[in-house]
């Protein structure tokens, strides 16, 4: 369902972006389509050339594009260097659920009697807010959620339903928690005395900057001793995990299913691709990528692209290469001595 | 603990099968078990010649199992072609849990008043339904689970305890949400300006078809303009996380912890092993089988089964070989030019 | 956010640890931290020689190490065979959440009639606990935590805020859920007829041990026929799921993302590290460590540290060497033909 509960004229759309435009400024708009499916109350971007094909047939009321291609364009152009931010800026006007928060405390939420709570803040059925907690300007806390003692929650930052802050969180502003996320469970540390397990305690917290997103059911573990840290503008799809005292830097971006052992350093603009897992007590650097389902095992301190693993095949084929794998060490013997030998004949 | 609540004859248990019998029509039966394990009031059943050996010495009130296994058959018997189907059919005969449901709305629920709701529809304690939602007959909301505006449920569908239904969702006939599940959660979207990530507001939704099972835990991500589309009889199983925008074909199998990147569509009677991880934007044409903890980063267009990785071994023998793979360019290099060395000798 | 609201004199700590001490018995303790970060106020310890360095100019009130170490220590010293496990014991001291905890049942929780509740049972806002359900004494289920029907909880068990506990489960004695974690989801179970799938009911349950830990999001299925048995002392990290009829033995410990296919035993005493995956029906012997992402295809009969894949490195690299992989029984075929053939020679 492409939601079109409410809609903007041409004109409102040319000032949310910034750029000048050529059309009917009243008509109204009802919502973003790519190229091929929209209609004519939609507008439409070309932020890929694979799309290029579709531009001169669009039915789009008007097109979000590069300046390169504004004059192939059937229809009214929105020009601008980077479409593709244009349309994350269009696709935020049309966002159907800020316009449904309703500021007030529903009655079936329960919020402690010491809880500092700023203006404007929604807090929804069922939700639970414990003791000591600042909740800042404009917070929305979703149906269901938790927020565990003594936890900040900075202006603007929403909680969707049924998510769980843990004691002790704090969380910048404009941050975004998916729904089933866990910020702040214990870290998984335990002493061994020859028989079994000792838990540690994990008394640290967990700091996330401003502007961080959490996906859905993905969990960031409270710190050992300090807290787990996660730089401004940090974003983390579904299924993450993020173990104790890891730190993140700023702009970095976690793909789906990621895991990060205990207290490893992941830089600045770091983009980790899906499945992929750190092991603890690394120093990834700013600045690198890892491609999906790698797995890290060594610090690295030169920006790139790492990768490991190797891609799916037939399966007749790839268990002949599989169990060729382990012989690969005496492969490569058997090669220095064939190579010997022939040097020697 | 296997629940033996409740009882049938072995008539009835017979007729539910749709298969002939000769044993005592009265004899109840209390539960299902293994030929081993069963007990005089159990059923048990035969569907793997590897338990061929239990069979002569089973307790068991009855024996349900292939035609050409009856003559060995010590006990009364209940023949099938494939009586591992006879085994689903009737584990859920003795499944506790459709007994219990009590049509009805919990007081505690909150249910918005503009909900559409059908006959015979359970809504358990504390569980939220948000403005707009229509719920089919005889739907069952589990405990502390949330739906969000506008969604539709279909008819039968159950929602275990603690699910999150987001907005805009539409959720087909006889599906089943286990505990913990988030459908609709935000995709993973973002433009970079060059120094920062914009979010794009995810504006599809998902929809799934009927007889869709999703489990604990999993995350199915809601579109960025259409919507994400898992297709009927699809079953997720748990820790699975399915980004937006992809498309499940009809029947397809995923088990635990796979993940699917955004935008990529998968045929129908696929089946992916736990922990398989798929690239964004590939097409994976019907019948495709990629075996366990394999990563497929192209897309395939040929019915078979495909895999990657290898499997473990001993560390010491591990570590000689993984750091063989490193070389492994060098080495084919290395070879190429003794060959040559030797044709030329 | 180190927590410090609570503190302990030194000799408290002395006597909670069992061992002499040799400084001002009465000084007040607010904490623990690194040798690096302590405070006047904060008990340090030395568990990893790494931070010997640390030692001479640490500010803390007193040190917790090795005897080895005491003759280095410019403060007064807790000297323990296992500073480690002191530090464990220490560090639940100082942990502020039993302290918080407050015997009653919320007046928002919905309890069942039927359900049998122990000694100073705390139960908080908007959980659900369901018919028939035992609790032991002094067990805390969280806000918005759900029990289902006929499950038991042993005594000074905590469930965090938003675990969903399923019914017929069977929960020890001082285990700990962390939030969002399901425990006793149906297992992963259908019959194909040829067509479609046919829902094979999950008629078992789960069955904890004493002094288990399951960490956030993580999801334990339940069995098919008999139970999901996980051992005492077994603890679970974040995102783990152990799929139905699986069984682990006593003081396995499973790091986060680990995935375990159906009916697979794992032994006593083992360790998995994060992302593991084993296949269905294995068996796994006492004492096995397997090593970070690696794919356990095979049972396991002999205790050892065992291991697959391959570390990252980087793309240009890894590139030359994964295209080689797809060649490798080529290569070694090849590699025969050399040597055969310099031989003739």
């Amino acid at each position: 369902m492409t939601h079109a509960l409410y809609h903007h004229t041409l004109a409102d759309i040319a000032r949310h972006l910034g750029v000048a435009f050529d059309g009917d400024a009243d008509k109204p708009i009802r919502g973003l389509a790519t190229l091929k499916e929209a209609k004519p109350d939609q507008v439409a971007f070309l932020t890929n050339r694979a799309y290029l094909k579709d531009l001169a047939t669009t039915q789009a009321a008007a097109v979000l594009l590069h300046p390169e291609h504004g004059k192939n364009c059937p229809v009214p152009k929105l020009e601008m260097e980077n479409p593709y931010l244009g349309y994350a800026k269009l696709s935020q006007l049309f966002d159907p659920l800020p316009a449904r928060d309703k500021p007030g405390i529903h009655p079936t939420a329960v919020v402690a009697d010491s809880v500092t709570i700023g203006k404007g803040v929604s807090i929804q059925a069922h939700a639970v807010v414990e003791e000591g907690v600042t909740l800042g300007d404009r917070v929305v806390i979703g149906a269901g959620s938790v927020i565990g003692a003594d936890s900040m929650v900075g202006d603007e930052t929403r909680l969707h339903a049924n998510v769980t802050v843990c004691h002790g969180v704090v969380i910048g502003k404009r941050v975004i928690l998916q729904s089933g996320c866990v910020i702040g469970g214990d870290g998984f540390g335990f002493a061994h005395d020859g028989a079994g397990w000792h838990k540690i305690a994990q008394l640290g917290g967990v700091v996330l900057g401003d502007d961080v997103e959490v996906g859905s059911c993905s969990s960031i573990d409270r710190g050992a001793l300090g807290d787990t840290l996660i730089g401004d503008d940090v974003k983390i799809d579904s299924q993450v995990q993020i173990a104790h005292n890891v730190i993140i830097g700023a702009h970095s971006a976690l793909a789906g299913c990621v895991g990060i052992a205990g207290s490893t350093q992941v830089g600045k603009h770091c983009m980790l691709g899906g499945g992929v897992g750190l092991s603890g007590h690394l120093t990834i650097c700013d600045g690198v990528q890892v491609t999906g389902m790698s797995l890290v095992t060594n610090s690295i301190h030169k920006p790139g692209v790492y990768s490991s693993g190797t891609g799916a095949m037939a399966n007749s084929q790839w268990r002949k290469n599989a169990v060729r794998f382990k012989q690969l060490d005496e492969i490569a013997k058997r090669l220095s001595r064939v190579e010997k030998s022939t040097r020697d004949t």
